[in-house]
């Protein structure tokens, strides 16, 4: 259970201003203890072998506003940033930090960073925007950040010496994995100087591929998003003689939109994602799945992960010597690659859609609204505790408290032998292994299309 | 452990015609072993209790195909029913059964009743459709449910005789509440007879109040829909001078799409829920509250579920002995009240929407229609293995086969002092309570508003 | 066409501070010559008959900017205020002013008068609203008006004694018919007093009847919208035995958002509009209409115009001398009516779906916003050149000016005998008359039914 | 006005077997009249010109039933053919046209031709598809075309040989002006063979570039949507330091996409058409204006159409002797030269959204679903009444009659001094020219943004 405790900056002394009580029955929402927490695991197997080894199983802390906080919110200045990509509810989760700071804590003084971590880094210039809640109140309508974003690091000690300069005691850091670990760079640097300043991460990554939490914000968003494009492939594929509509969708290292777009859809035959390897060559290829289905005339719509296939983008790159750099997307490869392998064989016609930055440019779905309001509520009421290294999520559908260091030590992908890869294959009737090695034979190599 | 174990008709034999794997890392999908449960109750303490007390926690058998199954597909006949008010996502479940019961099993003769049980009534004469995946193919664009449904039960001895003469050897029921209880009356008498019918439920509820579940389908879709007449309701209340806009939104016993859409939108300024009891008259009554609100020239958006303050219609219904059934709308009751209340006092508008017709009858919004997919192949899986008189479901996360009578022994509600309704605190700083007889001292009664 | 000739404060001496060509050709944007016109009615015969009777056809001048002007712009204050109910693209309108007013013409001093007309009474005391383009530059993805408005007139009197003692030198007023006959009392008023004040109207109807314009703003929208309830009330009539979905649409004098949105769907059954006169009772009424679809079991979607069946209302009141005021609405006459005519005579479900304030309080679709920013354009030019008493509109897809005095003469109507209702009837196949009085005999009653 | 004349097969003597009127003022609704007709040119000024002259005005023929028809529906077999691109609401024009003919004239035999005009050639061997109502009616809620598309003509002697041997007497080709062309062949061919076959077009380009008609279907579904893109592009520019938004959107050959969508959203900085040339290079090009942009850390929305700035393509093509053709895209070369350009020199980032797919594979709106409707019904009738080598359009909002040879004569283009592009440039602010040559002088060289 050790590695899923939270640190905090000190003891929680001063009585929260928000008016909730504690004893339950009375119809008053209540403050959240301290020592309540769910099991991260709820699998009856695992649990059992965790209490027949004498161990406690791995828990999470409940999140939630705490009877004792930590931060005296008329004293305190916080801040807050918005790293990597764009992403459906940034603006939301904004929006939620400010309303509760300011209504929940008093707090008064919140500093918006601009454009990620470049905007901790005085050299680059950027000035600070105050945030206030007449600011924020209708910006969830739309999409984007309105503190701007950058990717990449700053040097821990450049940022430190912003915070510590500016007098922010909490800085809420919104961001993907490389964001955490700046976070937690942020961190050690604080601890090192022995300082008073909290860091709350909120996991930002519409991939959805965060370990330890049921789903991160903006995910529903792009899948349903994604849908329409699927959609307009489906259109272009039917419209035409052995029409292909390929689209592209997000998804570097797991193929969680791509196959949940697809399960939306149900029209789509054949999705491809990091987590499976295909060959373009050979009887178990894209080639010749294509080939069988060109013979009887079929559309085909396909579906592939922008990380799905990289090995064949690395060949490429090792066999041109020309710096031909220009390739490295693995639907323009595939749309070229399929072009020309057929052009003068049959008729057929490939439109190719990659629809990613209307996708992670919109504002969030009612569903990502909402979530983003608990999450940004639920990091307020951390912060304010005194906790900190930490970031807030949801697991079994509870708002939990999980140590940042917890969060980037692993990443989820799609479990090619799970629930959701198999609704997948039972929904597209695609080949089982698109290789000539598979792990087993072939004669059973797919499910009956569900079309 | 007991009462959460399913029945089945008999011991799985036949292997089934679904190419699965067994073994986990070959990257082949596996089939379901029976024994794989999680856990009811996330919570450590409730956990910690269990086990000093020697008991086993409750647990649910996990969904999914299995190796062995009972019924022969290629012999089998099913059928299927749809029941109670049209709901986001039916066309989407019978497509999936319909779909899995083909193309997983072989199952080719698939009969759909028509306008809910009354089709499994001879007497009424409805003809039977025969299902097949060309005809489902893309029914989910649609809202409503092909089949037709109908409100109230049948007499389950004439149901019996319709399934027993027409050689039904599984029927699907996707319904409520009422529905499943005429399930497990269905059953009863399958099992008096001794006849080797399984019936397997998909639990509908648009309200999202189904006990041992995360959520029910189409309650995702319902919100979001919701949330745009919020929004309406906005423009309305900001466009007119002490605007009031009061949206009417579903919720028989429990206030789940009111508290989430307005937690979606953030703009809800007092949100009444069927779990909150709430007055008219008094200093801490609606019109007190609109009064104060009308002294300082602010519009208001009301959001009311269809269930709250059922007991002022009661007094009316007594009061009112000329037999006048036109009321019993809390929503056009409060029109009513608050426009003769007011008029002629204060200049004012209110504008009342209720969408709630508008909401059922949409297709299911991607998150609904992927769950769907879920539960109806989760469903044919389970009939298929010679379970009965259970439903599929999704238990943090995870889909799950749960006893009928344990879904129909209890309902959720909103839980007053849970982490959702403090959030609505939170977002629209409405009163605690709004009544005269509080469980508490009136002092601390609200926290901030943060809209 | 003396009666479309357009009123001016004076001569246009200043030069237009608006960078633009007047030579056709050098691909730069030109002013609009003073002289240009388009005729009003484009029929052969209509233009022949004037030609031969020496007369010029009735024409109207061409909307935009001018190369001389009245108004200085530095130093001029605007004024505008929006009235009667809310429409989609009210909004663009107001930002469309002031982006034209500040950024065209260098006006700094933009008054907004909220609440309609209302905010010209000071006695009434709302306070104005200061516009700037930093104020407006969102303000299109909101529905409603930012302003406010209000129905009903003002004393002209006292509104001009508002507009002198604010030096407002230009008004723009947005609303529909008694809005304009407040715009032309208002000018009257100016002329008596000789006051240098000019009145620019922008025409507001989402029922789409205003005389001599193609369309009026919101009309798109909402008909859009509207083809999204009917599609809900096929969902409900399809997903019953003998369902029926009555939806309830704007149009108080006229059928235009009822029939194109039943032409949009191509689903509905019957569209009942206001000028065409319909029975309850007798073989041709709207019972035996029913009867004869329930007698076939088939479902029904009804479209009814607010302003349809009104003599049964009034019939009803004469009756009912108990004071009920609760009728008056014909969607929930026509359900209940209906309800309690068959009830316990056939199994049939009514659903009633009353989409109004959802439809008029969205934002503009992009159609309309883009035609809103035109109007808003024109708008300014026609009031900076010292045109007043003028309405813009969009005539023949061209932007002209109209006097007010004309738009108020007279209104669209549906032509029964036109393409339009034409393409209704072949769309629904429903009866040309539903009354035992029809002009012409009841063997040809009918076309057929396109569904 | 001979050159508006349209064809006819001869005289149409059968009675019309739809049950209409010919009376005004019966509320029935009418035929109509042959000799109805309306002027092409709704000015004045060329109105007196032509009046002054002597001679009649340019004018087009009405559009719908008429009394006496040249076919007889029961003996006709009629055939219909999709070309080009696909383009929102060909499904309801194919719906509209199989509905009409169906129930309108009791035309059993319909014939749908698949994949364009290579479906009327019996080498390539694709099978014919029979329509009626029961196939079609709900495919308009799809996008794309159930009868499939090609591009490209085929032998117009294949054709009509195609066509004799089916007896096939009306003809419907949807498509652009490639299939307008190749109608003419077709229409040449039954000429000249003498056969009695009418030709009917129905005008689709989603570009909306055909002259004398006001607009053409699936234009505004393409505004729509191209507005969401734009909304995205928006989003990404503001969250991210210096972002550029590029958006590409279609139209080879006029910009009334990229105009009308860059007026919808009213966040649009920059415009590029096929109308007006730009530079890169020099004071004025692009280059510069994105430098001065960046100077002041501005963000950018930049429009393209597809057809804008093709001779920097053609430069390039002629410099590179390589064969290499992955360019030619100019929303691809504009992204890849302005981020070559920039790189290294300051912090920006650019995001290129294509959304073109998606677009022309929508669905109608419900504006572009009703017009389809009207276009095809009158189709049907002109082609029953024996109108040949003509299409419907819909000019100053009434449809009518065009002889083909006129519609493929010229093409609308964005007029560069008129009002549409005004207000463009008074809504971005954008410079009058992008170019060192420019017929006028600089020193006027744009108007002040309305962003």
């Amino acid at each position: 259970m050790n590695d899923l405790t939270v640190e905090k900056l000190g003891p929680a002394k001063i009585p929260s201003p928000i008016n909730l009580g504690t004893e339950p029955g009375d119809l008053l929402a209540d403050f959240v203890p301290d020592g309540k927490r769910v099991i991260a695991d709820v699998c009856v197997d695992t649990l059992k072998k965790y209490i027949s080894d004498g161990q406690d199983p791995p828990s999470m802390e409940l999140a939630g506003p705490r009877q004792h906080i930590y931060f005296d919110g008329l004293k305190l200045r916080a801040g807050m940033v918005t790293c990597g990509g764009i992403c459906p509810g940034l603006n939301n989760v904004i929006r939620g930090l400010v309303m509760t700071l300011h209504h929940g804590y008093g707090v008064k003084e919140i500093v918006g960073f601009k454009y990620g971590y470049s905007g901790l880094n005085p050299s680059i210039g950027h000035p600070t925007v105050d945030l206030n809640p007449d600011m924020v109140r209708n910006i969830h309508t739309m999409g984007g950040t309105i503190l701007g974003t950058s990717r990449g690091p700053q040097e821990p000690k450049v940022m430190v010496d912003t915070l510590e300069k500016m007098k922010i005691g909490l800085l809420f850091t919104v961001g993907g994995d490389g964001t955490f670990r700046g976070a937690l760079a942020l961190h050690e640097e604080i601890r090192r100087r022995g300082l008073d300043i909290g860091i709350i991460g909120i996991p930002k990554t519409i991939d959805n591929d965060i370990a330890l939490v049921d789903k991160t914000f903006g995910f529903e968003t792009a899948v349903g998003l994604a849908s329409d494009a699927i959609k307009a492939a489906y259109s272009e594929a039917r419209s035409a003689e052995r029409g292909i509509g390929l689209v592209k969708l997000m998804g570097r290292n797991s193929g969680f939109i791509a196959a949940n777009a697809a399960l939306a859809m149900r029209n789509v035959n054949l999705v491809l994602i990091p987590e499976l390897p295909f060959d373009l060559e050979g009887d178990n290829g894209l080639y010749a799945y294509l080939g069988r289905r060109f013979d009887v005339g079929k559309s085909t719509v396909i579906v592939v992960a922008e990380g799905a296939g990289q090995r064949h983008l690395e060949n490429l790159r090792g066999s041109d010597a020309s710096g031909n750099v220009a390739l490295g997307d693995i639907g323009i490869f595939l749309k070229e690659r399929i072009s020309s392998r057929f052009k003068g064989k049959v008729r057929f016609t490939l439109k190719y859609i990659d629809p990613s930055y209307i996708i992670r440019s919109a504002p969030a779905c009612p569903t990502d609204a909402i979530f983003c309001g608990y999450l940004a509520q639920a990091a307020v009421h951390a912060g304010m505790s005194g906790r900190t290294a930490m970031a807030v999520g949801r697991s079994h559908s509870m708002l939990t408290h999980i140590p940042i260091s917890a969060l980037v030590a692993e990443r989820k992908t799609v479990d090619p032998e799970g629930e959701m890869w198999l609704s997948v294959l039972e929904s597209t009737g695609q080949p089982f292994y698109m290789t000539d090695n598979p792990p087993k034979e072939l004669s059973r190599n797919s499910l009956a299309p569900q079309l």
